[in-house]
């Protein structure tokens, strides 16, 4: 990396922190310029407008997501195995101490859904993009014969998310004691109701 | 009424629909003050604090999710319907064209989550007080024998609030044309895994 593109990655470093804690609507060149005591002329250098740095914290957060959660979750073998290995790493990643804002996606999604915009339209991209993540694991998990054949991805892909916000609510603003079980014994239901009926 | 509670009313009409907009913590006196051309000291004599204001604003909205989603559902028969009747409720809830912001209680949920304080709490509250009347309504079911007597009803009414959010993320945030057929399937399922086995 040029010495551009290391200050470039450390003001993004700094940039995700705050908008986990104060939300991307929050995140201002002004802000980050005044936080870091640089110039806004050195900052409009590295991202041209507010949106094109909300564009750049969400694909900073989808390369951490991408490291923590897809590439280990894929390394598991083909079919129910990677569904199981995909879903556990996500669990961690939504509990995460280390993200005090929790789940950058999840929070992201109730900020800009009424805000059309590049920032809006990456977020929808990345969320499809991992649906389909998803979606295509429990295929294969079909192919294999872990799942039955008529099993529908999109669904399935589709509840596990719903799984996944409900955990998420449960942990960080109820404060469940029974969240992790509870996530647990869901998926445990969907795993069942995918696989072929016993012989 | 008075004419002080009229007044009162009338703020927290306006109030609601400014934090659908921008969020609770964007709810400030002085911008309501703004707003509604009013004085401060005048509104803090109606809201003691900006945190009193965000209590008084999620009870306005809860007394609306009471009118039209818990009375109209518990009017239902005892058992399997009304579980269905406050289902249905909801969605509709959810997916109502009269509120730009979305469900104000899933924006508040991500808002409020790291933020301590009084509007938190009555939140949690608030939440706590739903999980407890869905869960109520799976006893009756299984007490009515239309549910398994072993079902769990916490885990049940956990299962639904994570198929709410799931919906609400597909319809407003991805525009999934098909979020209202895949919310219906994932509570059918839910309907038969509480159900007792066919003899």
């Amino acid at each position: 990396m040029g010495r551009g593109e290391t200050t470039r990655q450390a003001i993004l470093g700094h940039a995700v922190a705050v908008a986990r804690q104060i939300g991307l609507e929050g995140l201002t060149i002004g802000r980050l310029a005044q936080d870091l005591k640089l110039s806004k002329s050195g900052l409009f250098a590295h991202f041209q407008s507010k949106e094109e740095l909300q564009v750049q914290v969400l694909d900073a957060a989808a390369s951490r997501f991408v490291e923590e959660v897809v590439k280990p979750g894929l390394k598991a073998p083909r079919g129910e195995p990677r569904v199981r290995a995909l879903v556990e790493a996500w669990l961690a990643w939504a509990q995460s101490n280390s993200r005090p804002g929790g789940c950058p996606f999840a929070a992201a999604a109730m900020e800009l859904d009424d805000r059309p915009g590049s920032p809006r339209d990456r977020l929808v991209r990345l969320q499809k993009d991992w649906l389909d993540v998803l979606a295509g694991t429990v295929r294969t998990a079909a192919a294999e014969g872990h799942f039955r054949s008529d099993v529908d991805p999109e669904q399935f892909a589709h509840e596990l998310y719903g799984m996944m916000l409900g955990f998420h609510h449960a942990v960080r603003l109820l404060k469940d004691p029974h969240a992790v079980s509870r996530v647990h014994r869901a998926f445990e239901a969907l795993l069942s109701r995918a696989r072929p009926a016993p012989p």
